[in-house]
């Protein structure tokens, strides 16, 4: 082989594992956010599920997930060797190593997952969650991922490799296009339909909504966790974003992957700004998870394109979620959809924010020369959302109400009331503090 | 373009953006470290004012920050598509992506902010805070930084460019020349410089002093928070200095950011060991809050030149300022100056022993025959160091005065009480466990 | 130079740094987990001893344990300048930069000192623990490893350049061959030997064990600060483990550092299901911080060779150490050795079966044309195994009771009461909080 063709192998391949790394890093920020942000009596068994559920992402997407979202028709992923490289014998080599791609992907589904325990938090039984988990991550999440970044696209709805027809005319458009670079729609929007199925059959925590219909505050109780977690994402998502262009190794891949940076961080500055100045507005303080939930929005609103917005584009592109974030928070209240970490807004309606964004600074092209197209339409975009979600959200609400026949998935009435710590883990997160406050 | 070329410019962009990364990560350590060291009814207020000035850092200095610092003549930044490559229609092409460049810079002035947060902590209106950080980030620190690694040295005070006259003899030596490798003066003692206008106009905590003029101590509500702070900090530093060599694609320049890694690590290392030696000798006891401060001073003592001394070296200039933080801290005190974490310490006291200790390792070299200088004199540090905290303590200053007349700095005196936290952010920092200490 | 030997030796040395910083990162990691797991009133200390203990490794290293792990016959490395290239004038050109190696390895050094700290916690005088930091990083680790990775055989125990005998028959086989990728036995099993040694000589905390033999849980004050410990340790593995392949700017090594990652998460995720189930099978109840030990003793049970192994024995491998991690913490209470976080099961026990596991996917192989051998074999991971054990083992003995002789290591009954906070820090970590629970 060329050096040269050895060392950007090399190059991209160390690349794919490091953003692999940021994003298994996500892990502990998703955990580090819920934690922070439920009661102190339910803190062990939020951390019991998103590590557990970490663990089981990896497991079931490494025995059939990989294989359904990207084998095509080989389903046997876990059993092969693939410590080999993806060089040799291949018409199309490999730009880097095969393992180096399921890592980077493992931990995509890890997220996904991620999405749904916040939204669940405080009132579910541990072990059906994580038998949901199984399911989301082994069947689920790799189906439609199947169908857009797997290129499967069994529907017609995603249109990503639809031909230009020989005869087309210099002005021949495709009825839709759909694009997601990192996973607006693909990984949060869907985590998001995967939890709001999960918190409609739940049903909300005791004492959130009053008889009269207002919700009660319940705060969190370790704000700095919250916070650290909130970073800790900001930080993974660095490789969430950027690892998505898929390669590093020239000029154009390199300056890709820069912008990509560089908006990522853009973005979540402006959601940031926009959700402290929105909630100033509305409650007259600086409040915080607002704050927070705002760069979480940012971060979510940009990843189905940061490759095309200029600097400025993404900072306002983030800061519109961060604004739609406050209000699909109080939207979701004022409807009784109790989801005590913000879940199912930063990650679902915000990630079809994200989705819809994508037309501005990445529009239908078409080269009917070349037989190619790119971009994406609005209407694209809708269809695209709204197969996703009905697909997740649809096959979730099968799966928690299966899990509702057979093994049920609410605690008891005691149980909540006494934190599920007790219950579900017999351990107290913080012993040598709680005064017992419920 | 070669390949070859590419496979460097790829590698240069990479390495550049996990530095920043890794500088982005720093805000998380401040965060941590502060909300760590302030008082529990503290800590919501304090983590709003860090996420928000790192958000608020990263828009102003899109918008004219980094053009006053890097562009010239050029103040239009955050309207262009930097999203293209540096490399054809330049000159002198660029080795790495040109939004590469504006993630690793961003993330520096936001360095230079979070210092402030923590010596001004609870005491200070959090909108007040806020329009301070607007003004630093969007003119103060970029001025600044374009006399210096800006290169617009417009009081001729920094000799950066200076050429080296046609006429001069093999003896000829410029009179002063000043260098800061990664910002021990232009990041760290600037930050430091506005926080100390900003300690003096505030005033100190009440019952911080005594009436005899002792200083009580107010322990900080969290310390495994502050360690793991440091520890953030520590970390990420490799990607502040090590990201400042500004590029790693040849033999040299990776040996330079390899030194700068080890040297980095060796300097922090020595400062804790020292501070923790001090502590014991002053006070008998183990004093983990010296000993993290004395690890942030190594670092910020090695952060002028961190790539010409030995590992032996680092780590004598780390204990050096390890030590001298210790001395720095304890004379604040007896000055009621009151700074909460120590940050004026650390970044600014410390920072100048940075700037001076540059010549040891790397001293005045001038190359008559190639007309080139480097290096940098004691007179040319004392010199370069006094512009920077003159010009940042003065307009501080007044951005501080003029803030308390507008809208005020200050707390009211029962919300100092009670707490920043629920005044300011409405919502306690552990709602679960604080038993209303005060 | 030519400019592909550049690109490759920048991209190594890059590759070396990043894995280094992930490493130092995995000493926040133990940090969290040990301050989560003891009780408040012993935080502070615990604290103060992890950052010390990693300053004091750093520096002793430099000193003299780098020079007798690596060195050879040349004992003076702090005093040299290291800041050049390893290219020019050797007859092996380095393919990194010296000072990139050495940062590497100090960050591994402590590593093995991170894990004796945990198992002594809660009754351990500060400046004893941090003599016994120096000896153990100057001397005692640096010995075992210039047997093994030093290739400095002495003892003839790891046949590593062990040559075939130019008369070898087609069938020759060395009698027994060590392996030890990235140190379970060189790293792992050798911190937690000097672990045992230290929790033997010192006994077990008042209060833990019964008169009835029965061990009392002694729960920790902070379990997300424990989890987050957990998850930083998992991310910092792949520094430690991908860093270990030495090298990654070829198809060949790139690949085998991509295949380091994907093992050492499946076998973190093999470890915590299994641990998580088996404690549910045991106790009941979903064991947060068995499944968090789970997940550490999975990446022990890989870290002796995770480059050979499918992603499916990987996770199994994984599992078998989450298993056994868990028979082992009971164990161990049954003989009533108080490791408060159960490091000495994780790294000791789990260590030896990493050992183990290594000819399962590594066996022995001979080639006498080329006179090389490679991979391992049972007796000779036993053997190995043995003479680390001991070596540690028995000289740190020496140290703790010498220790013990000169300055005591074990606090007063009253100052374990009260907490070592307080007679060791004068500091407590958490003062807003706690209700004086002893």
């Amino acid at each position: 082989m060329e050096i040269t063709f050895e060392l950007g192998y090399a190059l991209d391949t160390f690349y794919f594992l490091i953003c692999g790394a940021l994003v298994m890093w996500m892990a502990a920020g998703f955990t580090m956010l819920e934690a922070g942000l439920v009661r102190a009596k339910n803190t062990t068994e939020i951390l019991t599920k998103n590590v557990s559920l970490y663990a089981i992402s990896c497991i079931m997407y490494m025995i059939c997930g990989y294989s359904i979202m990207y084998g095509g028709d080989d389903f046997s992923f876990f059993l092969k060797d693939i410590t080999g490289d993806g060089v040799t014998g291949a018409e199309e080599p490999a730009g880097y190593a095969p393992s180096a791609d399921f890592f980077f992907q493992v931990v995509f589904v890890a997220t996904a997952m991620s999405i749904v325990s916040g939204a669940v938090a405080e009132r579910m039984k541990l072990w059906a969650f994580l038998a949901f988990a199984v399911v989301l991550t082994a069947v689920i999440y790799p189906m439609s991922g199947s169908w857009t970044w797997g290129g499967a696209d069994v529907f017609g709805m995603f249109n990503l490799g639809a031909p230009v027809p020989e005869d087309a005319a210099a002005d021949w458009m495709p009825a839709f296009r759909f694009s997601d670079f990192a996973g607006s729609g693909i990984v949060h929007m869907a985590g998001a339909a995967a939890a709001l199925a999960g918190v409609l059959v739940l049903g909300a925590r005791k004492g959130k909504y009053g008889k009269d219909g207002k919700a009660n505050a319940i705060p969190g109780a370790n704000l700095p966790l919250a916070t650290l977690g909130t970073f800790i994402l900001w930080m993974g998502w660095f490789g969430f974003n950027g690892g998505s262009v898929l390669a590093t190794a020239s000029v154009d891949s390199a300056n890709s992957v820069a912008v990509v940076f560089m908006n990522t961080n853009m973005a979540a500055a402006g959601g940031l700004v926009a959700a402290l100045l929105l909630a100033r507005i509305l409650f007259g303080k600086a409040d915080l998870t607002m704050a927070l939930n705002g760069a979480l929005a940012g971060l979510v609103a940009i990843t189905a394109e940061p490759s095309t917005p200029t600097a400025l584009q993404a900072t306002l592109f983030g800061a519109l979620g961060g604004a739609l974030v406050v209000g699909s928070i109080l939207a979701l209240d004022k409807l009784k959809i109790d989801d005590p970490v913000g879940a199912i807004s930063v990650h679902g309606t915000v990630g079809l924010l994200g989705l819809l964004l994508v037309p501005i600074t990445n529009p239908l092209t078409v080269d009917v020369v070349a037989g190619e197209t790119g971009g994406a339409t609005f209407v694209g975009q809708l269809v695209g959302a709204l197969t996703i979600f009905v697909w997740v959200f649809v096959t979730s609400l099968v799966v928690w109400l299966a899990l509702k026949a057979i093994m049920g998935i609410r605690v008891s009435e005691e149980e909540e009331y006494d934190g599920v710590d007790i219950s579900e883990c017999g351990l107290e997160a913080y012993p040598d503090f709680t005064s017992g406050r419920s």
